[in-house]
């Protein structure tokens, strides 16, 4: 009863691999080796018991299924996990049994459990912002200077370039890789405050196996347990569906640029791939797709862990379910939307004169706000945008180039020359900043190392 | 990698069958089939053509894996099934593969081969909520006339009954179970419309197929293809996302009365089911953690799903994927839930006295309406509610009784015998219509058969 | 500090009416002024009680401001209402202000109340549907005939109709006036139930006066109180929902094709209308651009409601007051995109040399499948699959018609002749059952009346 | 038909004030003004034109009704006000208005307007943070020592205090103010482009201008314009819901602890606070209502802002419109939370005898652990866990103490002294790390200053 058809589409194997249910198992069983050494180098337990526990601290020693099974009764993962880890200590070492999950409750198993799944996490996702904004880098010094038409409401307005548009895509990388920066502390905490959060459980001895055990597992001490304080995890589910947002920003443009009627930009081609079963010309933007897919699916599962946060006193039943497949889902997703981006981005394919040939598809108009402020600066800004918008709608109603309009219009001429106007229409010459942002854009990206 | 710790947990096993890979594929192989048959009774495809692609059309033929692996260049899974389908065929008759999926496109094999999938978890789904509203309804007549503390706004309120609160959880089950019959016919309908919706591959005889195909896989036929109307699936998911939350309200409620303070209801006790790893004598709602837990999930699933409507002219790219595994979860959250409740709720514990202990814990305070009433008849609704509000904190005051505090105001007394004053803090006395709605709530379940 | 800056753009001002501050008190008063009545008519208040509890039933009677305050104290609007009200009926006949809210509770005035509102909404919904049906169907009969390329990926494909595409958007308003009408009685149903739901403190009485009062409200009477099954309510936030999708995507639609390189449907122009600040050319989608905003913003209030279903016990705290605006805002919301509907789709302005034009972008490769599926009948599926995409490509790569490269293949001219090729690549022979569907559709909505 | 009954419970009056019409016009008239200082600066306005735009950049000089209604034909809010602006500099100084709005788009005018209001949120959130941070510190050092049963799942668990609770809450408070700090460079930036982000109409000055404008702001220049970049808003939006959950969990943590059964702690008392219409006695937790509301409501908003990142090219329509409304309801929704907590934290009023009497509510099982830990030492994990476990299902069964059953069991008296149980079974000496927790959250809170 598999369901990972999709999976290879929408989601990174290495991620996959992250939160399958062998390394959510592995998670709790490092917490619980790790547990073992710090209670041992804290003289809570002895030194014997550690080997006995790291050795059984192996997932692939335990039966899935029957793990499965037993959660129906005990309503979590770690409590099945830590009997079976009992049985499968004491079955070569009777005595270090008694010390198995020692001190712990099943959250601190189950939530640095999966720190530790969240921390392999991070550096994937690190890794794949750094190649994308270095691939996104490149891409937008390579064509910084290809003018295309700037699109507002869907509609050509004044030219920008295609690197300024990569630019931005770049500056959104960036910006999440600063944050994610920020966030890693507080994500990777150490939780650890047994049955109700006091470790009482240890007696005196609570502190210093707490400070050991995040030794151990080379994790942040936190101030205080977190058991029902969840805004470390929501924090990152929230910048997960940050980045599915700006992914799916960057596919909704490439899809936008891939259209029949616009073909600027496309998804590098493959044998075979996004061709139609019925329609045998067809390139479908399948990359694109899953950057949209992804990012319309976050926003709902972000919601979801953040309804989950007003969890009830010292553990909370329901609300903290809710999380246990929503976090994973988030960054196998957003994994898949990174890995679709580092197949689409450096392979992009840029058709410069079908640019050049749309930017002129209004016939001048665009440019009409080049004339309009030349004009303002003569005739006042609501003369000039009465004047241009008169002579862009004779242009429209005649079918007639701005060009030739403005050229036949005394008022105009009365104001501008012929060259001035031949190159107040010439979309390279109306490019404003747009090297500028790139340049800056790029500065930000290489200052990230 | 499989990814399913929490799957016997979260989910019903029948549901997660008729939503796993196999299965998915088996609905488009479905399609498949009818759709041959269909042709051939059309006579736009040779009678002969049929067994062999019906022959074929076994999911267990398939290799998942290169299905899996030919999604991410074909964008969806109907085109790699279809080319391993025309595989399949050919390698026994090459006649026949000509017509394999013959006018055909993928998003019809994938819609339709969905409704299949659908039709079946609506059958589940109907079954259990039946199962569950029968259960319900038993426990409703059983607790009838078991007084107990209403609470609003988590404070103690006038006396209900538990079969009051019961059939407050029924009635919205039998009303879930009337909406599901009014939208299946709109749900379960053929998605038939070639590459853009119009059947033009299958030229005249498009239509008649369409009638035969509908009538082979016993769909309604729509007025038209849906493949970008997505309105038929989303409001099957927005009534799942309201059936999730009809049993977080009865996980919720059941919860509370769970808690250490108030004991009134409990989940049905099962060796070890809801143990704690560290505290031995608990007893977790472990079943009211998943009803709360689909209830928590499953808006952000709706959302989704909500969200993914908008699709682009003739087929979307990104939005008609990001529905692809999210309805599926969806149902089986779902479907979890039911289990859940299932299980839970025809073995429900009940502590009547607890209840009555627990009506008595505001010392006659519940009860405060029923003299507020009484005296309103004889001095002003304002007047009442001054004077028994002053009793009340005087009781609050004095840690006593209301009944004492009562007894002993002139006021009061002015109005009211010791014989009046018993009754009206006799919580039995003041169940008003608990019965009565306990009743209607049977009929009307009982009037869904 | 008004904050209505956008309501004329985004709401409609009768819907804005219906759930303004002044309205949601009427309601409320509606409420008491009925409850008085019902129980006058069943013996439980004196006769001469109803007419100065009426007269007091006029919310321009109240002072808002006093109202906000007192909610902060109170937590909720019905509890200072019901006050206000006592003192106003107390103004005028001391006595009878010893009736006002009798044996109801503050949820009770919420919820009818709201109920009432919410009647005149699904009014103002129902007619706004019919004429938006209406005005589809129009639309949809008039260009029936007229072919538009087909679109999927946002990519070209097989020709379809304007009159289908429209007539896809009729379909949706159609099962959306269908809903509605199978949900209505489930909506309109009276709340009544007292303190904790038993209406206790009416005594015997209780269900004759719940029975009057339903019929004085001209609500359903429901099988009992459904003061924390909110099902009622969320069912039609979900619809709203659906609603705001489906003309989502109306508007997705048609900015797509108002955009500059598509330019074949337009929304009506209007003086001033959609310009730009510094575009004077421009003519931006203002219309369709409320019709995505709804349907992005939809989505996170029906969550909401759906989230705030599992309300404790007998009144919720919290999950109920998240309703209190999200249910409102969701009305306006649809409200407005609904008027931006009836504004934009009964003057569409249509260029149908455009999408004739636009048709033969591709150079044939449109009709590719038309092309396809002949041969596929010849040579078989797949040959005939490769065979067309091999021409396809060379017309890419010679950037010639397809027409040409097909009529310069052997293999193709061995199987098909000139005149059948001409035919095969002309959309107007291509258009299937096109004309069917819009037909159907129109069906389906004359059904509806 | 203002539409505000329910401000002043669900929002700060403040926090309203800021994005109430008048404010978001007047941050779009700072942004007018100071870009007439800067371009003045830069030579690109005559100087004489400063001052006639900046004494038109008022907003009580406009009229309201007529922007609202000029924003339905210009799809923005920007547009009107614009024209209105020039209009009023054109009443003044004709020559002056040639220069209003000079170079620059809607969208910079809007989107700069709205991060000037944003940063006096941004103002007010962190005061009212570290007040409530102040209070929280107060309350946990206060309470640091009175022990409180610890509840997982609802159920009694081992022992925490008030001030681990407490300080839980503190610790949330003090991280949402760390990632306030981080986020607010990014957040405060200038949003400042023209038509398509080129600032073209600006020629060789717009970078200059940019750099000036930004100083007169006090803005930060961000690396390049972010008109449909629109993380900096969405990362704030998310923090907002993040803050939301935090206090809902207080909300959430208070309302359990007010109920009826367990009257721990409740919120302040005030005259008529919290009272019930029809119950005299109640004292409902009307500020944990507004808590628990707002966490409810702030998920569907912060998913809507995610939902609408993928916005179009260099301006989005429908997406960019989502946003208008929701992030400032999402402020207001907040503060309001905040407002209600800063009236409850201060004022709790706790019952440390009730605290005591409930830890005692299970006979002596929440020390069970105490009790299991101990002799796991001596006899094992398992066997001390089954042995306890053992006493506790007897003391259920007996109804018994569970310091008699042990006290009488020969197992555990071979191993436990009576002083032994004794100490094991008081709930002061089990108390754990929770000081410390207690002094770590303060210290924390501290170093933030």
């Amino acid at each position: 009863m598999s369901n990972r058809l999709f999976d290879a589409y929408f989601t990174q194997p290495a991620m996959r691999e992250l939160f399958c249910d062998r390394a959510r198992l592995q998670g709790m069983l490092d917490f619980e080796a790790a547990l073992a050494r710090a209670e041992a180098r804290c003289g809570v337990i002895p030194a014997s018991a550690v080997a006995p526990i790291e050795a059984a601290c192996r997932a692939e020693l335990y039966d899935f299924d029957a793990l499965a099974t037993a959660i129906c009764s005990a309503g979590n993962s770690a409590i099945p996990m830590a009997k079976a880890l009992g049985r499968q200590v004491a079955a070569t070492d009777v005595e270090a049994e008694r010390y198995v999950h020692f001190g712990a409750t099943s959250q601190d198993a189950m939530d640095s459990g999966l720190v530790l799944q969240l921390r392999a996490a991070v550096g994937l996702l690190e890794d794949d912002l750094a190649r994308l904004g270095a691939a996104l880098a490149e891409q937008a010094r390579q064509h910084a200077d290809v003018p295309m038409a700037g699109r507002t409401w869907l509609q050509h307005a004044t030219p920008v370039t295609l690197g300024m548009k990569i630019a931005g895509w770049l500056g959104a990388v960036t910006r999440h890789r600063e944050r994610l920066a920020e966030l890693k502390p507080r994500l990777l905490s150490l939780q650890f405050g047994g049955a109700s959060g006091s470790l009482a459980a240890l007696g005196d001895d609570g502190f210093a196996v707490a400070e050991a055990l995040a030794e151990e597992l080379r994790l942040q001490l936190p101030e205080q347990p977190w058991h029902t304080q969840r805004d470390r995890l929501v924090e990152f589910a929230a910048w997960l569906g940050l980045v599915a947002g700006s992914l799916g920003k960057l596919g909704r443009d490439l899809s936008l640029l891939m259209q029949t009627e616009a073909g600027e930009v496309f998804e590098p081609s493959a044998p075979g791939k996004g061709g139609s079963s019925t329609m045998p010309h067809k390139r479908n933007p399948v990359g694109a797709a899953v950057l949209i897919g992804a990012a319309t699916r976050a926003p709902g599962l972000v919601a979801t862990m953040l309804s989950a946060m007003p969890q009830e006193h010292e553990r909370s039943l329901g609300l903290w379910h809710a999380e246990w497949e929503s976090l994973p889902e988030l960054c196998c997703l957003v994994s898949g939307a990174l890995q679709q981006a580092l197949l689409v981005v450096p392979g992009l394919e840029v058709d410069a004169q079908r640019m050049a040939r749309n930017l002129d598809l209004t016939r001048g108009l665009v440019l009409a706000e080049a004339v309009s402020i030349a004009l303002a600066r003569r005739i006042g800004r609501d003369a000039a945008h009465h004047l241009v918008e008169q002579c862009c709608r004779q242009a429209v109603a005649e079918g007639a180039h701005l060009r030739q309009v403005l050229g036949g219009n005394a008022e105009v001429r009365a104001q501008l020359s012929e060259a001035e106007l031949d190159r107040l229409l010439d979309p390279a010459h109306y490019l404003g900043q747009c090297r500028r942002w790139v340049e800056r854009a790029l500065e930000e990206h290489a200052r990230l190392g």
